[in-house]
């Protein structure tokens, strides 16, 4: 077996092993490499894997936790410690290239029931050994590392299953570690649609969706994931906490809401029950719009979701830059379509696609979709067709897979992403973008991508080479000053990709002083031992020298 | 000025003051009453309000709230403290009636600003003085008696302006006092409007909607109070917590959430901004439909819920006591078209009545409505025009102002309400039935009228003659025991009503002692002296015995 870093950073995707040609002439255009920078791969990361932190935890320990799983789930290996020590954070994938493995577990162990959770539970803390529990390991966060040792408790190994469906309620009960391909084939089948549509979603889980406060491609329709849970199982070291599937209820305030956004800092989501949706996906009415600013685009999203006829699924702008290089990697740049849309004032370094779907009843889609455009239109939008849609569709979980190519060839690339109100959206786009843009060769693509009546989300993609030698040093002052002037700009933290460690320290300056000790005494309540992922997560905790930032 | 507990137990509404003659046509009927009966009027508490307990306050903590609220702000007449002493419980009112205040608070204080509040709670929290918010004092759950004394905290006097209106974001911020109505009329004067209007819309608060989760008549398709709240204000004795108004983020569990059915346990809200919607009346759509069994309607409810074409504002069945009872007062009764009706085989103890709006732009309403229409076709429904949702419309506040009068004439009336999924709605219903059904002479009504893809609530009103000399014992004793039959078969403890001191020892059996030790957890966090409205409130204190249930 394989048991480099290499095979650690990367996904094993098929799609990440190349980089599409079109992609390759835009890295030669916009950071000058030549064929022979394109061949150097950087930091490649072909080392064994090796961890100098041998496991803390006692035999007698270990002995216990194989007594509740049994041998075959329970893990000390180096490899598997490695890979259980990260997420998919850029900062931890560098480190990975270089090497290094700072904040491992001291064991992978894989539960097969929510008893066999409690178990662990009960065990971990009267023994003091922290729990952080994984899913899909997608975290962009720096949510999985362990930077105080304990066992990462892989959920998606055992804990994957349906339990079950209602279709009287139209809900379906599902274990946490669930993966959204094995959620939606079983729902498909019998013709519903969890309608939760990450772009993570082909490697993350259901208890990982909650638990980071996930959204979905389709959230303006379908709603991000904690307006789909409606009830939860938690194993916390102060109880089980188990919630009913009431549509909504007056009994106090809700508890299983404090378990959306605990990364893991409370306990261990074991199962889940969320509302599902036909699955019409032959009458999805879609469209694709382009738009001579930004302002008018995000102006006409605006309107059309203050209208009252009915609301989108997927509604997505593109920025100026995004839109650019979405011409130029798929090949309309300067095609006749491109230079008529030039002729009608649609022009490169301004216009903006935006793209639509409907996916409700057949005949209700096409009324929707008929409102829209109509606002479009009023919008000083034009009707491209559905073409790009469908196009988009169809590679909608693939740009995730080019990260590890790109960092390959010594390319820094990351997101970040938040929340605004409409009436500071421009001002936060408009200052991360004169932000980035002061790096050279930094190439900024901005889409929104979650719609609300009263706001939207702001996804920011930077690429720009790195600095070699410098590599996590120059990324962590730059990510840093991008999240500083978004925050002081009206953004919020996160829209949906969560806290982790990585943007804890910005907690309580952002949400202030005595929401933070809310947070916290909450945290010492279901976890009064501090085992539950510990270690800086959400700010709760002290954060550690070792923790990757 | 009228100084008699019947002051104070009478709303002081023009309505209230008769009971209109096919009503008084159906209490001779069903409970037997004659010309002597109709009469006499049982327990009016025409006496003085005279209180035994005197305020406990000291004459310096007094004097220090003086000169935070100012001479006028600060009342301790016994008329005042017995006014603020509850809400509108039945078992309070039945108390004035017999001349009793069990649970007065020593001082009634109205604050004039977020400021003001401020000052009061740390004062009150370092003296150890118990604080209770009241809003408009429509609570039906003992949430507003003070056992352990202290202040009564009057939002409604001065807290009352929309503090600003966000045309951009569509939301409005406003302060926690203002009414129903005057918040209706800022936002209309605008082209806007809330959305949300109970039952108690003339005299309740947005903090009161918020503070006990409460739900308006437009619920499935404005939504729930919390479902509108995008941020909220609120000064615990642990300081301020002050959310921002992102539409969704991922910045850890959302704090502003446990406010939402905190009912005055964790602190006073102060402000909120909630969302607000187009408002254009003109061009609701509207349809009434009549079904010859409770589960054909209820069956057809589901499907417009689970369809994927957009969804009903206002949406409500009347079980088929209720509806007979809507046939008798309305005066349809034996007319032309309810013996067509009959002959159609829509008869009289199983017919249901189902009313229906939708209110978003013109052309998408008559789109929705057309489908529902369908659905209902289907579903063996009738279209029966839109003169009874208009008729409904009109007195759509009106039947909380005939308990008063009805109680005069010794009568016992009532409402208890419930969430339930799909799968346990009729079973809840008809164990209800048979329960109420067992005590002689009581009409039992029932509506549906809170409705979700995944379930509903259910909305009980008993009338029956009260038991002369027992009427507090026989009152608990039977209520009880509907409460029981509910939780025993699935429902949930409430679903807008809240919980207050009524439903309070149900709460831990219904929650489970994990989830009620969370939640004391949190109440310790924000309010460790237990200042605020202790004595019982959701249970997370002790309940006292003074306590009226």
């Amino acid at each position: 077996m394989d048991s480099t870093y290499r095979n650690i950073l990367k996904w094993g995707d098929k799609r990440e092993e190349k980089i599409a040609p079109r992609m390759i002439q835009l890295i030669r255009e916009k950071f000058g490499y030549n064929d022979d920078t394109l061949k150097h791969r950087h930091l490649p990361g072909l080392e064994q894997v090796k961890l100098e932190k041998k496991p803390a935890l006692e035999p007698r320990q270990l002995d216990f936790i194989r007594s509740v799983v049994g041998d075959d789930d329970i893990l000390t290996d180096d490899c598997s410690r490695a890979r259980f020590s990260c997420g998919k954070f850029y900062g931890e994938l560098l480190d990975l290239r270089l090497g290094r493995v700072a904040s491992p577990p001291d064991a992978v162990v894989s539960p097969g029931s929510h008893d066999e959770v409690e178990h662990i539970i009960r065990f971990c803390s009267s023994e003091h050994i922290p729990v952080i529990p994984v899913g899909g390991q997608s975290s962009v966060t720096g949510a999985l590392q362990a930077p105080e040792g304990g066992i990462a408790l892989d959920l998606a190994k055992h804990l994957n299953r349906v339990l079950s469906i209602s279709t009287v309620n139209k809900t379906v009960t599902v274990e946490a570690g669930i993966s959204g391909p094995s959620l939606e084939a079983e729902l498909n089948r019998r013709g519903y649609t969890c309608g939760h549509f990450p772009q993570s979603f082909e490697y993350s889980t259901a208890g990982g969706w909650i638990a980071a406060r996930g959204a979905g491609q389709a959230s303006t329709g379908y709603g991000k994931i904690e307006d789909m849970v409606v009830a939860l199982r938690v194993v916390t070291p102060a109880g089980v906490i188990e919630t009913k599937d009431y549509p909504r209820t007056a009994q106090g305030w809700d508890l299983f809401r404090l378990f959306m956004g605990s990364e893991g800092t409370l306990g261990v989501i074991t199962e889940a029950t969320l509302r599902i949706h036909n699955h019409n996906p032959l009458d999805t009415a879609s469209a694709a719009f382009i738009f001579r600013s930004f302002e008018q685009a995000v102006e006409t999203m605006r309107k059309v979701m203050q209208s009252e006829y009915g609301k989108p699924h997927l509604f997505r702008i593109s920025d100026p830059e995004e839109t650019d290089i979405a011409f130029k990697t798929g090949g309309s740049d300067n095609s006749f379509s491109d230079k008529l849309l030039r002729r009608l004032g649609f022009l490169p370094g301004e216009r903006c696609l935006m793209f639509v779907t409907v996916e409700g009843e057949k005949d209700y889609n096409l009324f929707v979709l008929k409102k829209i455009r109509h606002t479009a239109r009023k919008g000083r939008g034009m009707y491209i067709g559905t073409g790009p849609v469908k196009k988009w569709l169809d590679q909608r979980y693939s740009s995730a897979y080019i990260r590890d190519p790109l960092m390959d060839l010594g390319i820094m690339t990351d997101t970040l992403e938040t929340a605004v109100t409409w009436e500071s959206l421009m001002k936060v786009w408009s200052s991360a973008r004169a932000y980035v843009k002061k790096r050279p060769k930094t190439v900024f693509m901005v889409h929104i991508s979650h719609v609300y009546e009263n706001g939207a989300n702001l996804y920011f993609t930077f690429l720009s080479p790195m600095e070699k030698g410098n590599e996590q040093d120059d990324f962590a002052t730059f990510h840093s000053g991008l999240v500083d002037t978004i925050l002081k700009n009206g953004g919020s933290l996160s829209h949906h990709h969560g806290v982790g460690r990585v943007l804890a320290p910005w907690m309580e300056g952002h949400l202030g002083e005595s929401s933070m000790r809310a947070l916290k005494a909450i945290k010492r309540h279901f976890d009064p031992g501090n085992i539950m992922n510990p270690g800086g997560t959400l700010g709760l905790t002290q954060e550690k020298n070792e923790i990757i930032r």
